[in-house]
This record gives C-alpha cells, structure tokens and sequence, in this order.
C-alpha cells in the first residue's frame, strides 16, 4: 500500500463549518490512503452549558463524570463525526465514521482514579488493524471520533491527538506511515519564528526555557512516540497548510 | 452464507437499560449473521426538551427542522447506537454502529416539500450491501441508527422500520434473510388475541374493521414489501421472543 496519512485535526476547525469544509476539500485531495481523527472542538462544552451540565473541574482539568460521558458520546460520536462523514461523502469520498467501541477498533484502560479521578477517560491500549487497512484498500476513509471503549460497556473520552499517534504506530507495522498533527498555529514555534525542525535535544532545551509549555508537550510527546514506533514522518503544523509538502514543524528523532 | 437475521428493535427496549441488556444477551445467542437496526425512543425527545427544543408538530407529526437534526444526529447517530456496540462488545459480540453516511450504506432522497413539509426526513433510495456482507462474513453485527444521508452533506431522519425492510430486501439477492419486526406486543393482535399469521386478504379486511390501525399500517406494509422483495420470512413479535422460533405474527403473501 502507498503511505498512509494520519491526520488528526481538532478544535478550531470543527467549530467552524466553512474552516471545515475548506479542510475537507483539501483533505479529499490529498493522494493515497488517510484516516482522519478528529477532536470535539467547543461543541461538546456548549452542548454541556444548554443541558445545564455545569463543567466539573478538577486541578484545572475537565473531569469526565456520566453526564460528560454522555455528552461526549453524542456530540463526538454522533454530531460531529456523522456531520464530517456525511460531508466528505457529499465531496464523493467515501468515509466511515467510528469510535474506539466499533469493531473493537481502540480498546482501553479507564485511567487509574488515583491519585487524581478523571472519570470515564480511557489511555489507549490497542488498535485493531484489520479493518482500517481494509477500508483504505478500498478507498474509504476512516474517521475517527475521539472515543474509546474499555470492553466492559463503557465508552471512554480519549485524547485526538493519542488516537492520531497510536493509530499510526499500529499501521506502521503494515505501510510507511505520515503522522500530521493539524493545528491552528503553523507549527512549534519559538519568539513567533516557526521552528522547521525538532528533536529531542532541543525539545529538551525548549521545555526547559518555557518556550515549549502545556499542551503542546503532551502533542509533540505522542509525536515522538509515534516516530519511535516506527511512523516515517511526523509534522505538527497548521490546518490550513495539508496539502503542502514542506510545511510546519517537523520531529525528528536525531 | 447461513441465512440473515435482521432485526429491528424500538422505543421500549432503547429507552430502558436492563430490558437493552437482555435483549442484547439474546441477540448474542441467536445463531448466524445478523443485522442490527435500532430506533430512537424517548431519548431524542427528552433530550430535545432538555435542550429547550420545541416539538415541532404538523398534522400530529414531528417535523425534523434543523435543531431536532442536530439532537437526532447526536442522539441515534451517538449516544444509542456507541453505547449498543460497546455493550456488544463487552458481551463478546463484535459490532458496528453505521449511519446511512457511513461507507455510504443507506442513500435517501430528502422527502418533498409538499404537501407537508417533514423538514429533514428521508426516503430510502438505495442500500449498499457490500461492506454489510463484509461485515457479516467476519462476524461484525452491523448496528443500524435510523439515520441516511442525501449525498449532499445533510443527515436525514428515516424510520427504523424503512431501514430494516429495505436493508433485508438488499441482503435477499444474496442471501437467505430473514426479518423480525420487534415491539412492546406479542404480535399483530385482535380482540386481544395475537394472530399467528396474516395475509394481504385478511389484512384488508382487519383495516377496513379498524382492528389495524395507526402506527400497524406502515409497519405491516414495510413487512410485505419485504416479502415482495425476496425476504424469505417476516414476523411481527415481542422483543422478548427473539429467540423462538415461533413467535409473533408472520406475515405471508398468501
């Protein structure tokens, strides 16, 4: 099989429709085989404050408690990633749209509630292979919501961007692989000058000085991990620049 | 292939965990392939009035405007059809929750605007039965939400009935299938008593006698049109009978 694009996009452009049909057009011209996993953007949120679903916080992070549970399986599993399928169809790409739970695609661990309590989040333990590499044999696209399921009934909120790096580990066993972790800033960036390359070194070097901070550590994290399992090519780049080969910030692993 | 079961199953057991549960369990156990479709129930209609949504009514029907296609979308699309593959999952059974949009599975054309306009509604055009056979030849249970798509980027409502009657039709070029119209009653009833077969004869009749009326009507028809199509066995019964083998109404074309 050609290489296998994984493309993870989040937030900024599911909130958007014209942003999202714009990435969807460009997504449906890229060549060869792509999965897509997509983030919940504020959807979910807003949907939670019309429930009158008040956001349980805890050390400034979300906790996933039944009523999020159910919010997120609708909103990720149903609105959001019905609406991109039904859109990229319409494109004339064909597409399918699943959670962790279909086909036992991404089973996982609901995270330990010690020593702090999450609530229904699952950390990815495996992914099913064969089904995703027999959709893109036949041209379908994959679009993977970022949900999660533990084998037990429960559905499990997983981070995009670990979806998006465990995904393309598994199939690096099988094809060359691209990772593109889709963004709304060009790439990583330092004094507002994008930097074109990173490794470890300087990823170091950069945490350190606090110039690389919060969320984008976990990002470039699951990049690297994907580099180490194999995956060929990992950027961390903008939305709007899929379909430009040299573009964004670039892993590497030396 | 061994013969198809589709089943379709409604309001009474989707709205009520433990009668979801062992339902499930006994779908488990039935032998051979099997297609799933399930109905919505009261789950879209609570959470649309959570959402402060006002039914929209014409002619005592629901009209789907554009907010109950974004809470229907979530709802049967999301939060019904993940938590039914991930309890299947957790039974041991592989499953898969598809849309209509999904690999394209259920086209529809948006129903015409006059002379009632039904909003967001769709009448089934074409059923793809590629993937489904792909999926039946390696033990997934395709679950069905009532959910098509127009090929212009819209998700429609569409009747759990229409899904499992067209989706059986499509199935018997290839297959031996056999369907299972599953509700709250033991059957087609008269006077209390369930009969054990119908025909198109005493079916006339029984309409013309005001004994099948309403919600009965396009649900029979949906039945014989089935038969029409080549689905070698229809029955109307208890979704606490799937597993006899003589249970409910059958309905034959002589």
């Amino acid at each position: 099989m050609k290489s296998i694009k994984v493309i993870k996009v989040g937030g900024k452009v599911i909130n958007n429709e014209d942003r999202l049909d714009a990435f969807l057009k460009a997504l449906r011209q890229l060549e060869g085989p792509k999965v897509l996993v997509h983030g919940g953007g504020s959807v979910a949120s807003t949907m939670g404050e019309r429930l009158g679903i008040k956001p349980n916080m805890k050390d400034g992070r979300r906790i996933t408690d039944d009523d999020t549970q159910e919010v997120i399986t609708m909103v990720y599993g149903g609105l959001v990633n019905k609406n991109i399928v039904a859109k990229l169809q319409a494109l004339g790409s064909d597409a399918v749209g699943l959670s962790g739970a279909d086909v036992n695609l991404i089973s996982a661990k609901k995270r330990n509630p010690e020593p702090v309590d999450y609530g229904w989040v699952g950390d990815i333990e495996q992914v099913r292979t064969d089904w995703l590499l027999e959709f893109l044999r036949n041209d379908v696209i994959p679009v993977l919501a970022p949900l999660t399921h533990d084998g037990k009934g429960n559905i499990l909120n997983t981070n995009a961007d670990s979806i998006a790096s465990f995904t393309a580990s598994a199939l690096a066993e099988f094809s060359s692989v691209e990772l593109m972790l889709c963004f709304e800033q060009a790439g990583v960036m330092k004094d507002e000058i994008m930097l074109p390359g990173l490794n470890p070194d300087l990823y170091e070097e950069l945490k350190s000085e606090k110039v690389i901070t919060d969320g984008m550590i976990p990002k470039i994290d699951l990049g690297f991990a994907a580099l180490k399992q194999g995956v060929k090519h990992v950027t961390i780049r903008s939305f709007d620049a899929l379909q430009e080969e040299k573009a964004g910030t670039e892993l590497r692993l030396t």
